[in-house]
């Protein structure tokens, strides 16, 4: 699915050449030096890794919300409430990639005074991938669970119509020098997904949501139109969407998917983060021996077919990373060109 | 689905009439008056909540695993490692629901104290409803994040043979005087659930695994045979299982599913127990209110049929709390015999 967009007509950007672009994109509308290296560092990193709809697909309609005033470039996030290892933060609208890097900085620091560490953040923006914070956390150590509200996007189990976020949850860990990254959304596939299913003739590999009739359907184009996609495991996920919600709206004071949804566009969102100083609980090596058991005996499961592979949250990431790396990230062509002229 | 048992050869039993024969039973069994009155209480409000497969119906092997010696009546749970917020401990294979209450209290203790607090528990028991811990921290005024770990109940994505368990997830906040509670298992149904609908000869409502043939099915028989019951959300779930397991085994220094699935019964599992206190960042109306416009935001979500209620997780438990609180909790004629026999 990630790998939606290495289709015929790409190009391939080397990384350092994207983040270079990146860098001088956002320079030229008026970010800080430090901040657009640290924002186009992000964009290419998620596309490095395979996230192309959180990186370089996403690059232009980042730039149009700082345009449109919807992300403040020149804002950092402000403490509003403290006790212990949690803290409230308003995000001030600032680029969400910027808070939420500081968001899980802070969580982490606390982490480490305190074991655990909360960081609730009111009023930030679209943090584009997920796992990225989770990478952030899990090299530096930590065990970190996180996640974030969107614009409603889902209905609730039994209902038709869009009340829930698909609400990204992150969970990740150290491991093996680098990490385990689980980053999921509540819905079964994105919006995202479902048109690059539609643009390539093909069916979901899975139900995905429901057709006008009200059936359940693979059929992506018959999704898009109900405008009904699932949320993973039917009423599981559609719960776990909704709590995921509530918790970020109680725990950061923010607004909630349903206020969200209010506004001409996804803004202001409320996140969470969540940092566990693993290192205050065991030595090292027997921290990692407990995982690497874990991951050895899920390896040895025995494959349903020949064409599948076993793989863990994270591990798909690291392919696409080494991947990139050596032939450049794939780019379709109409997106670079598109970048190139902001 | 709950209500399964609330069939024709039931007989209704009072709530207090059933808490007084557990504990009679429990003490006649050795437990002190102090453990069997909670162990009692816990089994009959499961049961209260319609929670049948938690509560009644599983007392009997509850009292199976303490004779057996895989429950230690007598142990109770020793302090391993602490920092600030967090708190390693060891269950000593005490009695799940008292080393699963004794756990909350204390991660809600160190909330207090830190606004997070975390305790990971390795090597307890069963701790039958997950919510009954969920329901506990919420009651107090606290967030509740926790889960277990389970013997291998489900295969990886793309695999046949179970290397996962379904690792339950809780999660819960105060509302209305009571609580939400989210309780959900990794799998799309439980293998309990599975045979009471062939013992009605009813289909699955949704997908639930796989057949013989490897083909998804709503066919509870077929995945009886197959073993193969499907995760929530496909691949997706499949992630959250193995890392709730890889978390739950490394916070607490425990078991993980590979070495649970390794003995002849589940037990030594490891569990996660993480509250925070709201109090800490709002004042108590405020949260209130963005709880409530939430959940008001959510029912009025458009039902796609005539039959479909919109639902807030916790909402059909307290339901069944009153029905069964008035007309006495529903309990299969045999399963009763069994427990008076006893």
């Amino acid at each position: 699915m990630h790998n939606a967009m290495a289709a015929n007509n790409n190009i391939m950007i080397p990384a350092d050449e994207m983040k270079h672009i990146f860098n001088s994109i956002l320079v030229k509308y008026g970010f800080t030096n430090t901040k657009a290296g640290t924002c186009a560092q992000i964009f290419t990193e998620n596309s490095l890794d395979g996230i192309y709809t959180h990186g370089v697909n996403r690059f232009p309609r980042f730039v149009e919300y700082v345009q449109k005033g919807y992300v403040d470039k020149d804002a950092t996030p402000s403490l509003q409430h403290k006790f212990g290892g949690i803290e409230q933060w308003n995000g001030n609208k600032a680029p969400g990639i910027l808070n939420a890097i500081q968001a899980t900085s802070t969580a982490t620091t606390l982490a480490q005074q305190f074991g655990i560490g909360c960081v609730a953040m009111a009023n930030t923006n679209h943090w584009m991938r997920g796992g990225t914070y989770g990478w952030q956390a899990a090299k530096a150590g930590f065990v970190f669970i996180g996640w974030t509200n969107t614009t409603a996007l889902m209905p609730a189990w039994g209902a038709t119509d869009a009340k829930l976020g698909n609400n990204p949850l992150v969970i990740a860990l150290p491991y093996n020098n680098e990490a385990i990254v689980l980053d999921m959304a509540m819905s079964q596939y994105s919006f995202g997904a479902m048109e690059q299913a539609v643009i390539k003739n093909q069916s979901l590999s899975v139900p995905g949501g429901y057709d006008a009739t009200g059936a359940i359907t693979t059929d992506p184009a018959a999704i898009l139109q109900s405008k009904r996609p699932l949320p993973i495991g039917y009423w599981k996920g559609a719960g776990l969407a909704l709590l995921l919600d509530i918790l970020a709206a109680v725990l950061s004071g923010g607004l909630a998917v349903h206020q969200i949804s209010s506004q001409q566009v996804e803004y202001g969102l409320s996140q969470v983060f969540i940092a566990i100083d693993i290192a205050k609980l065991g030595d090292a090596s027997s921290i990692t021996q407990i995982v690497e058991n874990i991951i050895d005996d899920y390896k040895r499961s025995a494959p349903a077919s020949e064409k599948d592979s076993i793989t863990w949250p994270g591990e798909r990431v690291l392919a696409a990373r080494g991947k990139n790396a050596v032939y450049g990230i794939p780019v379709v062509d109409a997106v670079w060109r598109q970048i190139l002229e902001l």
